[in-house]
């Protein structure tokens, strides 16, 4: 049983993570949220308030990978352009919707239903609602473009709501020996041989190196699990051997 | 006196990224050291180890901004290929450079420096080393893109020594106004109004919401620090006014 590897792209949208004033978690939070679905991120991309590089950015990832999130950008303020950015990068319309006004009336009033509130229910045409049990407005589907909020806890609690919609493929599953005090140099010919010896499996090293600590973690990561306990097991020895 | 725009992109390189097992550090960092340089982050691209990817990405930003900032992907392992990926990015050469070997016997005794260790001393033809008083094994600048670790606290060793190859523009600043309590709704309309006011001064809002604290950050960014303040002022008294 062969099955096919499903990817995704992540857009984070919003210059004050270019600026670095702002440090993004999302992207962490929906990579380890789409692994058990059997989806692995191919990219992500961190973009200013752009319409223009919005735009292009959503079109290409929607064509390179089986799905795409967006985060940011679908507030009520005059920089919040991810909606159009979406509608015009597949050239529909957009407009204030019914469901989406039914959402936001969950939490406002009419009277604090201003035009910039309002703003929220511009959807494009033809997308599917996703849930915001937070702060109630909503997310969107626009094809396989699921597009979220920017606020770390309301994006995360819009992620229920599109779990059905995946189409998961093989799961990667992961291994980790982590060795403290050894150098890297000294693994990496051991690593390539454990690597070539079981195929499907891709091991990464990751050295860690602070005031405190040093060392390295190996990461495997195959689609059998099986295989991963035989290749955790070796590395373990690796590692063993160069404590000696 | 009008400076220009100089903008730099961030590549970070690396699967442990993507998969979510490790969350990026480097972009704040880079993007706040590059600040008071008078440089800001274009956009930033979180891309797996993959040969293609990374040199196709290297060579579009390379034309797309002034400066280039990757990280990650240049130690000692096999999964280290951040090196032969900017050699491929320009159609250079690359080989093993002493000025580079050098470096690492500061480190490492020459019974140590096993060929995984040598690998950290190919660089790209015609590219200048960067100093890595952490670790020693060096980045490097190939045109005008600066090649660095991905260990956080390595990479920020390595940025003194890039300093005096960089030629900033137009410095911007920002002042932000906090408002607790308030949503983000309700300050929209007389956000726009502020910003249309102030030519060059651009105003960004961003809601925090969690369970203790809901809130906005208006951030106001320009050239001009004395319109600046008035910015500021009038955002004051725009929260002030909302708050009661």
């Amino acid at each position: 049983m062969t099955q096919k590897t499903v990817t995704a792209g992540v857009i984070l949208i919003g210059d004050e993570l270019l600026s670095g004033r702002t440090r993004d978690t999302n992207l962490s939070t929906i990579a380890r949220w789409l692994e058990p679905l059997g989806v692995q991120v191919g990219e992500a991309r961190i973009v200013a308030d752009d319409d223009d590089v919005i735009s292009e950015t959503v079109r290409a990832f929607s064509d390179r990978f089986d799905y795409v999130f967006t985060t940011g950008g679908i507030g009520p303020t005059h920089d919040d352009i991810t909606a159009d950015c979406i509608a015009a990068a597949f050239g529909l319309g957009i407009s204030e919707r019914g469901d989406a006004i039914e959402m936001l009336r969950e939490r406002y009033d009419l009277s604090e239903l201003n035009a910039a509130r309002r703003r929220m229910a511009r959807i494009p045409d033809g997308a599917s609602l996703i849930k915001n049990p937070v702060s109630q407005a909503p997310g969107f589907q626009t094809k396989n473009v699921f597009t979220l909020a920017g606020v770390p806890s309301i994006m995360r609690g819009m992620l229920p709501d599109i779990e059905h919609r995946i189409k998961g493929g093989a799961k990667v599953y992961s291994r980790t020996v982590t060795a403290k005090g050894i150098g890297e140099g000294d693994a990496a010919a051991p690593l390539v041989e454990i690597e070539k010896a079981y195929e499907g499996v891709s091991i990464g090293s990751y050295p860690f190196f602070n005031a405190e600590l040093r060392g390295v973690n190996f990461v495997a990561r195959g689609r059998d699990e099986v295989v991963l306990e035989e290749v955790e097991g070796r590395l373990r020895a690796l590692v063993a051997g160069l404590m000696e």
